[in-house]
């Protein structure tokens, strides 16, 4: 990596926006596994004699030494190249394309002074969440998460609910305060709304209920959510002037089934999209956890501030880098993009976002351009 | 369900009260499993064609399609109704009795100004946690919670705790500033008490120490704790204008122990004793964990003021839907009961709290009655 | 156990300090298993005549008395003792001696107006992260945790990085805020340092950064790290008055890999180390995750006020007395050690705390002196 290659790749993404960017963002970095040459530092070999010295040291006072050391002489470097040019693919081939996107604003219909919104639950046979590899997947219209809906504090939303699934099914719209009986849970507050019928529900939106809310299955939650059938419910304040300013956003929504595992708006590394931002604006990411586990959410490179939980604004925002989001809850935290360059954005419990083989799961990206 | 079958059953429950209720609270809902008009909304069959449409296209672009989606033609529905049955008989048996319940008042007797508390440590071998299924519970006096032990900030208690168990146990006041004789972990703050001994605790609550605090085993502890030695130990302020006003309060206990399963106060889902508050009341909700998984506990309908934590009022309370309790956290949260109904309450872990079976484990409801 | 006794253990760890106390600090209590008489309460074994009595009763009234409890007389005495035998063992030893201390300051060498560091990563055979038990270990300089890096705010540092093991690795500075090229996350921001070579990192840390950070590998780190390539990263403020004042401060990392356990600072009990106070001395701990679970940490006897989550100062400091520490998470709090005694400091998920063999893992006790 060169300073102007990273350059020319920022200045590209500037150009041409990160969906028109396509796979391989990340290729200036490490183009050629010898040349290891940075600016500021320096990568120095060991030498070669004393490593050696190290391993004879090491296999004679084995079992009573706790400091031996392994030596570079005895590693299989193959082995380590081999290892490390299947971290190096995936990082190439971020954000890497597969079929299929989800979370996109759904269009809707005014009726009245009511927008109207559409819902189909669908299987998805083959859901393509990380570079070739497929999963059934449980979806609103055809995608995981499903389309965004996006409304305005007091609005009047009519949301008609087709279900093509095999099972029965049910949409509760988390963190909204509705009526009892548009609350989507079957035989508490509906009958489930059984393959080939459509439910529709309707609802003000109240004042005061904004911020980062989710709709999701509430019938056999555990298997159809998780499969899926989840997506975000954002309310705008009337008066935006009543939460804090940003530039841009970007929700991210968790979620770990046991199919397709660790994903982020329904796609592994390297399918997973960047957090774009220029130098200098203000990013609000909204986080949504619709899965079975925490996930501790780290940035590189700049803090977060913490605005609202569930929607609320918080009395008193805190700062943090590691920001844990347990199942069912949204944080909406606003970075400040102070920092240019490409910095990696995961969850910390590490074993959801790394193996052996490289990145893979819930990991992205934070790119800050000039 | 009709709303006049609803306004019936609240005003019943109104009436009666929670304890006289008995199983069947939540039958209101979905009487006929034909019957699914409701006021505002329709069920609509889809129209039998297109579905039919749709799976001869899913067919032909097999492999190829991934908006292909199930039809209902193809669908099982009599797995389907079989399912929905089986989430329909748990709902309409909420809250279903059984046997033997935990958490109520422990009784005390005076010495002097001392509040003599008693407990037993006892295996109870068949602890009905949910209709007809059983599981051998390690209990304080019987039960699982133990008795509720609740006094004033400032009160000197003597609790004598004979172990009639099979192994030695002993008893921390999680929460509690105590002596440090009276902490009650083996070996380090006393002898553990051996089965067939009796020991006696005597301790002030100390000036501030209020609040929502636990006592449980610290012998053997994963295993004591989690099969049920557990309780809550309440601290009320000298002076109540020091904590938030409530009209009603509740306190939930979850342990998600490996026999038993994942409960709420020692029962699972329809065994559960829901949360009921009359419009307009404040309801205080004392949250305790002692399982060993988080649990974030999700309520429908209204928003959760979170005032205290671990027993200190939090000089900035904060909202959310969701609030994530770790093991041997203790949250106490205000709800606001302004929505009239039956609003589903659980934990969002959705794996402890529904199955293809229907919903079980840590699920309860707030009823919220006109 | 006797007053004298602890007077005395708690006499003697003032004049030698903790680190020459050696084992068995807390043999003071339980010499004797028989000797059971304290200050203020009794151990009164119940009479030999009622627990046969309930036997009976329990047996004639078998599967349908949830009430039956265990008798005295058909517990298996020896099985008690012994179990009890091994959990006084375990608190016996404590702080038990082995082999290696990570966390120790890493001294630095001025390269000007540069602190220069070095790292080198090594395999250690036989880590003993518990009393005569032993896993092979990853460390930074032969310890796990790795050496304490400690520097003020405005520092200019260089980190010399090493990598003998037997697989690529790279170090990324959790917390700092350091150049993209800096931040150690290979093939985004460097090559991997491959077996042999040197990288070498350099940066100034920020104003403001300051606090409680955390390095670690950022290459295959699940693996990595988990098996003990991490350590702490301290920023001590330029002007301390910025930061709240304390006497004595300890840093606690948790970790919870495949091999080694649940260990604090790279031991499980008995080998943690205590947290030791002077009466009346405000203490500092650091608690640090670098596992792949959350541990709720719950001190005995005084609350912890948590000051600052990931470095960065809440504005609005809280009490609690078990707090909740998510993977890569930090919070800094500062405990009064008002109370004198030895009092139980744990992760409260209870099976990473103690088995039916005794407390082992994420135990260790915080000692306050008079």
């Amino acid at each position: 990596m060169t300073q102007t290659t990273r350059r020319r790749f920022l200045g590209a993404l500037g150009a041409l926006g990160v969906a028109a960017a396509g796979g391989g963002l990340l290729t200036a970095c490490g183009d050629d596994d010898d040349d290891q040459a940075l600016a500021a530092v320096a990568t120095e070999p060991a030498e070669a004699t004393e490593p050696a010295e190290n391993a004879t040291q090491a296999e004679d006072t084995h079992g009573s030494d706790e400091h031996s050391s392994n030596s570079t002489d005895t590693v299989d470097l193959d082995a380590v190249n081999e290892m490390d040019a299947m971290h190096e693919a995936g990082v190439k081939a971020f954000p890497a394309p597969t079929e299929g996107l989800g979370g996109q604003p759904l269009e809707y219909e005014m009726d009245g002074d009511v927008k109207v919104f559409k819902l189909t639950c669908q299987v998805v046979e083959k859901w393509e969440y990380a570079p070739g590899e497929y999963a059934e997947a449980w979806t609103y219209n055809g995608v995981t998460p499903g389309p965004e809906i996006r409304v305005t504090e007091g609005d009047k939303v009519r949301i008609e609910v087709t279900n093509e699934l095999p099972e029965s099914t049910a949409v509760h719209w988390h963190g909204l305060m509705v009526p009892n009986a548009m609350d989507g849970v079957p035989f508490i507050t509906q009958p489930p709304i059984k393959p080939g019928e459509t439910f529709v529900y309707e609802f003000q939106v109240r004042e005061g209920n904004t911020g980062s809310h989710m709709y999701h299955s509430h019938h056999n939650a555990a298997e159809q959510v998780t499969k899926g059938l989840l997506g975000a419910f954002i309310v705008e304040p009337k008066d935006p002037s009543k939460y804090p300013a940003y530039d841009r956003e970007y929700t991210l929504i968790l979620n770990d089934g046991p199919i397709g595992g660790f994903t982020i708006n329904g796609k592994g590394f390297p399918a997973t999209q960047p957090v774009v931002a220029k130098l200098g604006e203000r990013v609000l990411v909204r986080y949504m956890n619709e899965g079975l586990m925490i996930h501790p959410m780290h940035l590189h490179g700049m803090p977060q501030q913490v605005i609202a939980q569930d929607g609320y604004l918080l009395p008193q925002p805190y700062m943090c880098d590691t920001l844990n989001i347990a199942p069912g809850q949204r944080f909406d935290v606003i970075i400040e993009a102070t920092e240019v360059g490409v910095w990696a954005f995961h969850c910390h419990i590490l074993s959801h976002a790394e193996s052996r083989h490289g990145m893979f799961g819930m990991v992205t990206a934070m790119i800050v351009e000039e």
